[in-house]
């Protein structure tokens, strides 16, 4: 069924672990990219497992359930620590820089999820209710001054908008710039609801 | 068939011109609808016509067939029409207005489709186009200064996020608060890129 016989996470061997890794982040990307682009009703593991190149039992084996793997990816918890991953007064800069290099490097954003919620009927209120606590909440507990919770808001739009921008939209003098010159542009944008 | 028997534009008959109006928009809002949750290739014009409560051949007779519907509602020009429609020094806080508006009282806005183009397809990059032509770079034709294409990108890109951040994330904070005080928090970031 897999040649992936070690459980993820045990210490004692190395290689076998990076592989279950590996596998573990091919079978989380495809179940984005799918996620991304039909309603959550639509999407059967055997789609995830073709497009990851593995077995559904193997999805079974690391996920448990379809429930329970699309409730990690619709997790943002481990992007939001990268993404919030700086000094407040760095935070702007470094949120740009966060969306851009993922973008680029791989294909991926911290936050872009968010927009495909209408497709996910119910689960569309999961992945709102995650990005709230998980990303906004977790930013506006930061931020000092008034009205800090919907500066919050403002800033992670920016952000979201950037995205966008740049992996939906396409936007070709974005994507030919430099991530420091969009940083010096757009970062101040940002800061200027953190730190106003 | 339709109780809507004159033709739409007919002058001499301006009740029947107002149903064939209503209906025809009942129509485009019917497909936007549908094309924000499903690919391009799965919407029929008869879910479309019963979404919109009329029948297909009406919609037919209004747009022709699936592809000119679809057209018209992958076009951004009557909405950036609106969008744009204010002096340069006052256009950062317009659009910012003109977002939340569109959101509030109709439901809809005018750049967030952009955000479905994954949807679609080979029809998102016509989406992508429509984009590009009449939104970004006919706002970039207004602005003067070095890059003004890339600031027109990225001012778009602040609207884009307001919009998801408004209806699809549908951040609470945002939501209660008055378009006057987004106004004032939002437009300045976006008149940035404008008028630097």
């Amino acid at each position: 069924m897999s040649t992936v016989t070690t459980e993820p996470g045990t210490p004692e061997a190395p290689p076998a672990r990076r592989d279950a890794e590996t596998t573990k982040a091919a079978i989380l990307k495809a179940a984005r990219h799918l996620l991304a682009r039909h309603a959550h009703a639509d999407i059967t593991l055997k789609a995830v497992a073709d497009r990851a190149g593995v077995s559904p039992p193997l999805i079974l084996k690391y996920f448990g359930n379809k429930d329970t793997l699309f409730a990690r990816v619709m997790s943002f918890e481990a992007d939001a620590d990268a993404l919030l991953d700086a000094p407040l007064g760095e935070l702007g800069r470094h949120m740009v820089r966060h969306v851009l290099d993922s973008q680029r490097d791989r294909g991926a954003d911290p936050l872009l999820r968010i927009a495909f919620a209408p497709l996910h009927g119910d689960h569309g209120d999961v992945l709102r209710a995650n990005f709230r606590t998980q990303v906004t909440d977790r930013l506006a507990e930061r931020l000092t001054g008034p009205d800090a919770a919907l500066r919050a808001e403002l800033a992670v739009a920016t952000l979201i908008g950037l995205g966008v921008m740049y992996g939906i939209a396409r936007g070709p003098r974005l994507r030919a710039s430099s991530v420091d010159d969009i940083a010096g542009r757009y970062g101040p944008l940002v800061q200027a609801q953190l730190t106003p």
